[in-house]
């Protein structure tokens, strides 16, 4: 049954008290009911704050003019809004709420703001780094379901910064892609590659998150990390990095994404693996040895739904359902 | 005495139920009591809402390049975020907040996005709107007090569209401020100008904010009116507007700024006016005339705080106090 168009509320003498319900009226008439959600939450929530902080004009203001300011400073190569996203921790909540992920899989973490999609694809061994002035890592990786059989043909985007802790979208002279590469996994599932050991580095802050965060007496730092893309037809996408332990950051990351199953311990490449990657020069150089698992699209979209339809039920909202697995009003 | 510096909570394996807490407590660093308090809020209902809607990681996306479009189409005589604002009614809300209006005063309307700073100053009586094709409008005015003493000397911004319904600012070829003007009221608190019969007008709907508007099934109109803006020091600053009746869109307007109280019928300028204000050329042409009264800052701010408490104390967020007049929790 399609719904029945609401009346167009009169809008006159809104106040404090009755804007919010005339807000709601008017955006009732939207005919998607997943927007028409969406907005009734938005707006309940941005007026509830409004009155529970008594805002005033001048930090509204200041507000909406740091806004203009974020959306400015952002370009092709730079997406501050992921960025303030990223350190309200709601990166981190939108990942966690759509990547569920069983006990036996590998966690997600944020993408953050650096991905591009001009990363080279390189075959299996290829060096990803161009900076001579890391420390040379190896890292030799698989793929795996849950019942631990290889994932062949999976595309794996890495991304990492240089030594200096940047990425390659950060200088402003950036010619080709650096420190990124799309790889595929091998009929065994695997996957190795030559980087550099990442570094700690701070996130962009010379913008206007930079200058909250140091409003809000917070570092801008992250712990070293390597950034991984999953993907495959028919398996749930997989963001994720893996931290190395001992970073001075490692607990204290500004945008929330180290978890203790992410942080890893790099070894020293031996002779043997040295010759069995084809790698002689890199032999006492660092080794990372990691295995992924990933989950099904299928039974991703049954944890989602299930965590949604628990969440939901707690939450009082009154009659909610999914469709397209995603909440909106129960029409009486 | 001053506060003990929260410890830094340990971030590691934050998740959909642990998050917040956690980012609240790291952004408790925050010297500023105020903006912390501001931070905790805003934290809440961002995740609260991305729980509430399980937001999906495509509309988490599509708000943040929604955002980012906002920004980039700002500029020095646009500003797109004010504009989003007014059609969430968010600016209705924070108007209402900061400017409390006792019974016997004038009562405030949205500000919008098209007041500048270089309107000129002209003495009474003057044109401000240089549009021939606009129906003449004379507009004869008084500021008053609470108790009906004149208020002079009071600086008096005026700006309304041309007869296509634009403000100067909507122009690419805009030379000189037009349509726009700041009077002084006389020492018997009067001020008069000719200007035109203002016009319904689409809100600008070629960027972001009109493409919301569109999905949600709103028009993007405001009724004809007139924008004022009153400042005298030890007086609050009235923002209001002049809403012709009749107007199509009087009870629909798409950034929810009419009151009843500010709906005004025009007259037509009858011979012993037209020779009173040296306006010959107008006899017979459309004549407003309206009393505006102000409040003092220091009746405002009793009210606003009065208001405030009354609020804080039904909303149950635990102990607030005022601090400059706006809240923050009570250390204990």
């Amino acid at each position: 049954m399609a719904p029945t168009p609401p009346t167009v509320p009169v809008l006159l003498d809104l106040t404090i008290d009755n804007i919010t319900p005339n807000t709601n009226r008017i955006n009732a008439q939207c005919a998607d009911p997943r927007l028409r959600y969406l907005m009734e939450r938005l707006v309940t929530h941005l007026h509830d704050f409004a009155r529970e902080t008594r805002l005033s004009t001048d930090e509204w203001m200041a507000a909406l003019n740091f806004l203009v300011a974020c959306g400015q400073i952002s370009s092709d190569v730079r997406h501050e809004f992921i960025l303030l996203s990223d350190i309200l921790g709601l990166s981190l909540l939108i990942d966690s709420i759509n990547h569920p992920k069983p006990a036996a899989s590998t966690e997600g973490s944020v993408l953050g703001p650096f991905h591009t999609h001009d990363a080279p694809p390189l075959p299996n061994g290829s060096r990803m780094s161009a900076d001579p002035a890391g420390e040379p890592l190896l890292c030799v990786c698989t793929v795996r379901d849950t019942r631990g059989n290889p994932v062949a043909g999976a595309t794996v985007d890495i991304w990492e910064t240089d030594s200096s802790g940047h990425y390659d979208v950060q200088h402003a002279d950036r010619g080709a892609p650096s420190e990124r590469c799309v790889m595929v996994s091998d009929d065994r599932g695997r996957f190795w590659f030559r980087a550099i050991r990442p570094v700690s580095y701070p996130i962009p802050n010379d913008g206007p998150v930079g200058s909250l965060l140091e409003r809000l007496g917070r570092h801008c730092w992250r712990p070293a990390h390597l950034h991984f893309m999953f993907a495959k037809e028919g398996w749930d996408r997989l963001v994720t990095a893996l931290y190395m332990r001992g970073d001075p950051y490692e607990t204290t990351d500004a945008v929330f994404g180290v978890k203790a199953s992410l942080i890893v311990d790099l070894d020293r490449v031996d002779a043997a693996t040295a010759k069995e990657y084809d790698a002689p020069e890199l032999e006492g150089a660092w080794l990372l040895r990691h295995d992924f698992v990933l989950v099904s699209e299928e039974e991703t979209a049954a944890l989602r739904d299930r965590n949604a339809e628990e969440a939901l039920a707690k939450l009082g909202l009154g009659k909610l359902r999914l469709v397209d697995h995603l909440p909106v009003p129960e029409l009486d």
